[in-house]
């Protein structure tokens, strides 16, 4: 009997999962909040613009692991998704980003102050979201969620800060992706294993796979920035050389140039403005030199196999975490 | 038994639970949350500039009417006053203010994006203060306070809209400071009853009280504005004509003006940019003429005749009320 109830565990898939949320985003927060326009359109056009929709399914697909009733968990699950959402369009506003996901950032559509608003109105809106967490479950949930948010923007602060900074480490470096990116799918991950029913050793891991996955997932990002296909990565390469972005990338180069290259190196970064082109040509073959395209690799896959190693920990029967690990290998193969 | 029990109630004062308040600020939010100090010295610098504390205030006094064990709710009243300077930081962002209370606004301290991460950081510090809510009440505190929150956004959003319109009808903007500062007084109390024990009739009617007392507030601030004493309330008189802010007083101008009073109230409010100090004076003449400070007077009486009856009809004995009272009767009778 207990046989029976155990292979009647049903594994959804990340594409099932995208459909459930991408409906919950409709019914949710589409139709309802309508007035004032002003302040929830730019909601809702940044949550239809797309995105991968991996933070909530990561909710489910953690809960997945524990329980097959995991319907009544797509609210709750797309408060990851809006918050998300949330700080992208702060972050875009900070970062004067003129584009996000092919269109327009809403501060460019409409203007800073609407974007400041509306981001403030999302955050309350991922709040209301958890509002549909079991109670049994609901402070637990809130303790993960608060905790992973004021990470984020740790996260994104070190990361501003870095911006006027030329003598930032390695460590640091590690510090603020993992707070700016690996926390949010870390939390998500946790919040998915409590609704789920996890006890807190597992949750724990699960958080931990997490981290350790969003770090070598930022790596990755850092890599296909300089060396990715344009045409598979729909991005200007480069970008982060021109911006002299404090990548994994850049700042593993300084601590390994010396003499001319070095000289070189400090030349092409902070004093040269113009020439971009030749900017980028130039770094990228510096840092094939250094070997830093293979140095990024071994990390990112030092990272993954961390990640790995704390997901086959999880107390739970191994062909139910492999839509998990399907996911985390597309996060480091991918080429976009 | 029953009658000495119920003498024993302790009824504190608005003065004792501002020292409370300030000492749990202190406690909880001025030593904990170090690193990046960039995200945080910002947050600590506008939650120590002063304030009243009403909103916190209000929880306490709220519960206490329910019950003498309050100090355990200090922490979650906290997050009202938290999240309320959070709205602060980033409504002074939109409206470009220089100065809050005296001192250069983070803003203007900083720098916007500054001020824009450490507000997001602060609406997440306020949940976490929530998160000391007792369990069998929390998902009914978050509940008010999610709702109440994005009121507050709703009402930040009409604000700014109201600026670039010429036609706003006083039943706009009543609800404009309903939402904008009505709701948060009245969440605030009615947190405050569901901390405190209240039925859900109880905490209704603190919640319409607060809602009535608000708009009064709000009223009675627009007067001083233009009818205050510049000794006493510490700011610019007549602010707000030189802004055409669309205040009660405006809007109730434009309802009363005929012929040429008309014309030249839509001549100085509309046209003549300059001559700063001729337009307030000229502006304020004609809203005696339409005796705009009897009605304002009358109107803001309403609100908190209202006001009253709700707190009267609250099923408690008429002396629990009396801190609650006192701290009304402050709310319209200040002038600064």
């Amino acid at each position: 009997m207990i046989f029976f109830q155990k292979s009647k565990r049903i594994m959804r898939t990340f594409n099932e999962l995208y459909k459930l949320i991408d409906n919950g985003l409709k019914n949710e927060l589409y139709q309802n909040n309508t007035e004032p326009e002003g302040l929830y359109k730019p909601i809702k056009y940044i949550l239809r613009n797309g995105g991968k929709r991996i933070r909530p399914a990561l909710v489910l697909m953690a809960a997945n692991l524990f329980t097959n009733k995991i319907d009544h968990f797509i609210k709750p699950a797309l408060a990851l998704e809006v918050f998300h959402n949330f700080t992208l369009l702060h972050d875009d506003i900070m970062d004067d980003s003129p584009l996000r996901r092919g269109k327009p950032t809403v501060h460019t559509e409409w203007n800073n102050n609407t974007a400041i608003l509306s981001g403030d109105a999302m955050a309350i809106l991922a709040y209301q979201c958890l509002e549909h967490t079991p109670t049994e479950v609901y402070p637990q949930v809130m303790n993960v969620f608060n905790h992973t948010s004021l990470k984020v923007c740790e996260g994104q602060q070190y990361d501003m800060e870095f911006e006027t900074r030329q003598d930032v480490r390695l460590d640091e470096y590690l510090t603020m992706i993992r707070l700016k990116t690996a926390e949010l799918l870390a939390g998500s991950l946790k919040i998915g294993a409590v609704l789920g029913g996890a006890d807190g050793k597992n949750a724990d891991l699960l958080y931990d796979f997490g981290i350790n996955l969003g770090i070598a997932f930022q790596i990755k990002d850092d890599c296909l920035d300089t060396f990715g296909d344009f045409k598979k990565f729909g991005k200007r390469i480069g970008n982060d050389i021109i911006e002299n972005k404090k990548t994994f990338l850049l700042i593993k180069a300084f601590e390994l140039a010396k003499g001319t290259i070095l000289e070189e190196l400090k030349e092409l970064i902070f004093v040269n403005q113009s020439k971009q082109e030749y900017k980028v040509k130039r770094v990228t073959e510096i840092f094939r030199e250094l070997k830093i395209d293979e140095i990024c690799d071994k990390e990112m896959n030092l990272y993954f196999k961390n990640a790995m190693h704390k997901l086959e920990s999880v107390d739970i029967d191994k062909e139910k975490k492999i839509e998990l690990e399907i996911l985390a290998k597309k996060f480091i193969h991918r080429d976009k």
